[in-house]
């Protein structure tokens, strides 16, 4: 009887770990975002039952009922599984679910994954990291939420890559907030769609062309020096659009 | 003819990729540094040759000579695996060596691994973001590089949880450079030893007793609000020690 919550990773199946794989074959029911990879969902084996619970933008299961039907679920199943892309404690509201779960006597396992802060980047062949051009790293998402909206200034640090999840709808203010912080217009961005899928797509610009660029969500946003590079041969093979010279 | 630079994860074999584990089972060669866990060298095919080349203090291949190694290793054999801890892209210098191997003309892909950076805090329950706590996650390296030793006083921000790894030895430093940047002395710390390990263990203090703190290297160090959360049954059960209420 335990709640097993289980990082994803970026999508592609041969990114997940090798416990998440023995745990999605072993589940009694899975409980699902929407933005689950096909591919990882076919690992599941076939007589798991399956819960969507894919916050779809106007029409959100609330954090509330999700934490509910765990808690239900948990007390019934063997082997439950609660499947979150990426990683369940960075920023997967894995922290919210594991409390709720613990305050109801339900047990609680978290299994780490590759979150697509990291991995969204090195698919584009971008380390977060590199000698001489960035000595750290700051994940951050962009999404408004009140009350809690980042203000970006504070984060302009051209010594730390600045990674942002879920920005593509407020990439505008966040391109200004950090100008006015003070990080150079010329900053190199790159902009990672779809990670790990068959469509991921590789945007590069200057950090003042963010703004007006086209882009379509979920993407990673990678601003500082080492968005410039493109290192190694990755898999799937990125299609890359150099937008900016 | 590839070199695959492949991020072992924290030491856990589980939580490998499945990725890794394959090419571990199929690698001709295997180059690896000294802190790979025997149960994930365990996982390599038993035809693999191994390089360790392992930098221990004052014992240290140089990245030029690693960089030269997998350069005419990649030239002789099918399938090199250089298997790095955590993510090659994260700290690992994996950079470093794509660049190389990239100049010489031979073909490098990067497979991501679970960095010990977010799993530590994981296995010690502690979520890196989490509602109403922290809104982001900075990670960097505590040791000191001639010319690029992290000043942590910009770091200090107390919605941003900070990760240092490899921070053991300038603990003192850090703590008072956090401080001096208006961090509070009360701000929750949490270091993990040996994250993923059977010894691995857990201290929690504050952050104006993180300097006296008897610790062993390597551990990951958490400092924010989150720090204080532990949260979910984790595998393996960690040792925790509460020294500070």
């Amino acid at each position: 009887m335990t709640v097993f919550l289980v990082g994803a990773g970026p999508g592609d199946p041969e990114l997940l770990t090798v416990r998440a794989a023995r745990l999605l074959a072993a589940a009694d029911v899975v409980v699902h975002d929407r933005l689950i990879s096909p591919e990882v969902m076919a690992l599941i084996g076939p007589g798991a039952r399956l819960h969507d619970v894919g916050k779809a933008p106007g029409l959100s299961h609330s954090q509330e009922r999700i934490n509910e039907l765990l808690v239900s679920l948990g007390r019934r199943y063997g082997c439950v599984v609660r499947l979150k892309g990426g990683d369940p404690f960075v920023f997967g509201r894995g922290g919210e679910e594991a409390v709720a779960l613990g305050a109801e006597g339900v047990a609680v396992e978290v299994v780490a994954g590759i979150t697509s802060a990291f991995a969204g980047p090195l698919l584009a062949g971008i380390p977060v990291t590199h000698r001489g051009l960035s000595h750290g790293v700051t994940v951050v998402t962009g999404s408004a939420v009140p009350g809690a909206t980042v203000d970006f200034r504070p984060l302009a640090n051209p010594d730390v890559t600045l990674v942002v999840l879920m920005g593509v709808r407020r990439r505008r203010i966040i391109a200004r907030e950090l100008m006015e912080g003070g990080l150079d217009p010329a900053t190199p961005v790159a902009v990672i769609e779809r990670a790990s899928s068959d469509e991921q797509r590789v945007l590069r610009c200057a950090l003042d062309e963010l703004g007006p660029l086209s882009v379509s969500a979920p993407a990673v946003l990678v601003i500082g020096a080492v968005a410039a590079l493109e290192l190694g041969r990755v898999a799937p093979l990125a299609a890359s659009f150099a937008l900016s010279s």
